[in-house]
């Protein structure tokens, strides 16, 4: 990194984790800094990653399929645990007190700016349409779901969306404020320095990765974001599975398309933590992997540990592993795991270009694209795609810093649009990793598999016996051994 | 153990591993000890958990369904590749000089005797009925399978049965002859001591741990081994999926019933070797395991790792396991795979039942029954029956001892028949694993689900999607931990 002036900066853009929506005050303060609710963990942020509500997003769904199918279309048909709603209809019901003493529920990439601006008034802050879109079932069309719909779920979810919400959401290319006198002083930076809205980590990150019509941007670290981008001036036909299809939230002027798997280096780290005490586990577990032929081990794996975030979006589902043997090796089981999880991102490129999406090129970018060569092999050999690496190394950042300049303007040393800031700001490596046919043909096979178990374990609809697996894996096993079927 | 003088031994029984065949010349001596052969793998006795034909089983299975479907009748239905015409074929194919310059193709267990009362005409030795019936297909009334049946696979097999077999097989209370001068001398007994016929380990463990009608007696090592007998002057139907009933096989006078499964230690011991590199693995996870409620865990493993023996008679499955979280332990994962071997055990108990054979109590003995308290409780706990322990540790020799007592006689200090000799010589101890009624009950839900996997994964006529499987150990999880649902 390069020393830089604090009078470089002419715009701040900021992105965080959604949805993690917490409860402020009516000053925007967060309840848990509070002495009622100090320690309290029903007042704190609730985390992306949080599933709890999973009876609740249950709710959600049934009641929006049977007198909203409009708000479910635009998220792939399901509403998640993970998302808004469901966390404020489980804190209403766990902590009801919580949401009593609340003036708003926000999205902590909404709660970001309004603190650097120094705004102490909720209602006005300017929420944005990234996190609204994709977690809280927003559309332009007709803003957050009626109030009408949420109170025959529950009376109290009608009341906070009519007391404690918000009607307009707004993209990262508008301003939120100028920054406060105080954060301008404790930054070290011009008070006033324009504030850009807030957005979801992932899709900045994908700005960050210069996401263009096409372009498939991963975002891959303990779990994964998958997004692509389409022009709002073409149709595009809703897409089950996928958590959402949102106008503006990643791109102003295309649709902002977001799928992803609830775990990806979390599973990893899981088997390292649990089953693997050695020194540099991932280095030695990797390079042992490494060695190893597609279909080679006789394993396959489901990647659902934390559940399925798209395209079955099922948190009531668990990870499963097939084909051991009394000679499977933790290295076996490694490869398995990695190749669970190229097998899932393969099933939500395909469902990309099932519903008209084409996937021309993939960027990775994350802990995981930056740290796993091995993993981003398998990726290319799996999905026969060639996988290639963002430039940057924080792309959810630079995402965050193109908006900065944006609402900073060309006439401040910023750029007008997100287009030319991507152009100049955004780039990809020059290693790429490129699928090996022998291996894509391997994978195809065991890829097959993986669609088998993912629909008899993951859909109702899957008919008929799975005696083949084990011995279709004994089979791919032996011919990557070299042994004679 | 008392010392004992060599004038007590009044008498000798042998037994050993099966199917283990061996190639020996026309002297009785082991092709291996030649030096044509020396360190020829396929020269040496072939063991008995060596699955390595399971190609040529499948031959034998299919060629027997059509033509002589009495012989696959009295062995479950399906021939195994552990057995002595997989092994014989599979070597015909691999290695023929092999059987080309043996005189005969013989059980380890008739090996033995030979040995020990030094005759060194193979065409003379007495073939035992435990091995013979069980492994070969031989049946008192039509001795080993046909040569023309075995021609029909291969003409090689069929010159094999004609030229170095054997037609008639016998059981243990026979004597297959008197100790040789070379054996008495090296070994300080006296000359002439009689030698009983061979047997199978496991059958003989089932004497020694004192089988009568109504006793399942489980021999659990690295593998298991049910046994049970009925009289054979009461009818009995063909068991699917048995490993075998054999008139004669363990008590004369009784139908010998063998039943088993693949792994048992040998899974425990490849997840500690493989999964866990502390110090006393089996200890510290066994303890930690015994703290866990049944279905806390939300795991259930499919105990196939080395395939299975019942009632699926299938070499070509493997291992599975469900249920996994971010979270899971090692401990937990290890009292699921011996939740998924107690589960397995139970689907051979409810077998027996099903075809007439009441299970009235249930006694173990083996290395993990004396070893592993945990697994004899989880094994009560599943199957709901009190698990007792053999008194004896080395039951498989004590049975042994007991038909060197019957070929003995009374006269000599021995016995006449070999319940005489089970009454005087055998007993339970007086710990006693009673099953807890809750911990029954969970399991009675979890072996459900264990059943739809069994069936789904092991058999063609599984219908039906396994949508629930993931949600119900969730919720199993959830009810363990006292989470509301």
């Amino acid at each position: 990194m390069r020393g830089f002036e604090a009078e470089d900066i002419v715009g701040i853009g900021i992105d965080a984790t959604a949805s993690t929506p917490l409860p402020v005050d009516a000053e925007g303060v967060p309840l848990s800094e509070q002495k009622d609710f100090a320690g309290d963990l029903n007042a704190m942020a609730w985390l992306w990653k949080d599933h709890t509500a999973y009876a609740e997003a249950q709710e959600i769904t049934d009641a929006a399929a049977r007198h909203r199918p409009e708000y479910l279309a635009k998220c792939g048909g399901i509403y998640s645990s993970e998302w808004f709603w469901s966390k404020a209809l489980h804190c209403l019901r766990v902590a009801p007190q919580v949401i009593e003493a609340a003036a708003s529920w926000v999205e902590q990439s909404d709660f970001l700016p309004a603190v650097l601006t120094g705004n102490r008034q909720p209602a006005t802050w300017k929420r944005n349409v990234c996190a609204a879109g994709h977690k809280a079932m927003y559309h332009a069309s007709w803003s957050l779901p009626d109030a009408g719909f949420l109170a025959s779920i529950d009376p109290r979810l009608g009341e906070l969306r009519r007391h404690k919400t918000y009607e307009k959401a707004y993209p990262s290319s508008q301003k939120a404020g100028g920054l406060s006198a105080h954060w301008a002083k404790s930054l070290g930076l011009a008070e006033g320095t324009p504030v850009a809205v807030g957005a979801i980590d992932a899709h900045l990150g994908a700005v960050g990765a210069g996401i263009k019509c096409g372009s498939l941007v991963k975002i891959l670290g303990t779990s994964s974001c998958d997004m692509m981008i389409h022009p709002n001036t073409q149709p595009l036909a809703d897409i089950p599975g996928l958590c959402g299809i949102v106008d503006g939230s990643i791109v102003p002027g295309f649709f902002g398309m977001e799928a992803g798997q609830s775990a990806v280096g979390d599973i990893f780290n899981w088997f390292v933590n649990h089953f693997d005490k050695g020194q540099r586990a991932h280095e030695t577990l990797s390079a042992e992997a490494a060695d190893l032929r597609p279909g080679q081990s006789g394993l396959l794996a489901l990647d659902w540990n934390n559940g399925n975030r798209c395209v079955l979006v099922d948190p009531r589902l668990t990870g499963l592993l097939v084909g051991q043997t009394l000679h499977t090796s933790r290295a076996e089981v490694y490869r398995a795991l990695i190749e669970g999880s190229a097998f899932g991102a393969r099933v939500i490129i395909e469902r990309f270009e099932e519903h008209g999406v084409p996937v021309e090129e993939v960027v990775n970018c994350g802990g995981i694209a930056e740290k796993s060569p091995l993993v981003m092999q398998i990726y290319a050999d799996v999905t026969g795609r060639p996988m290639r690496l963002s430039r940057s190394a924080q792309t959810c950042a630079l995402g965050a810093a193109i908006f900065g300049a944006v609402v900073a303007g060309a006439e401040a040393g910023g750029y007008e649009t997100v287009t030319e800031a991507q152009a100049h700001m955004t780039g990809v490596k020059s290693k790429v990793y490129q699928p090996d046919p022998a291996a894509h043909a391997t994978y195809d096979t065991l890829f097959a598999l993986y669609r088998q178990l993912h629909d008899a374990f993951g859909t109702e609809h899957y008919q008929g016996s799975l005696a083949n697996v084990m011995k279709d894996l004994l089979a791919l096993r032996d011919q990557a051994r070299g042994i004679g079927g």
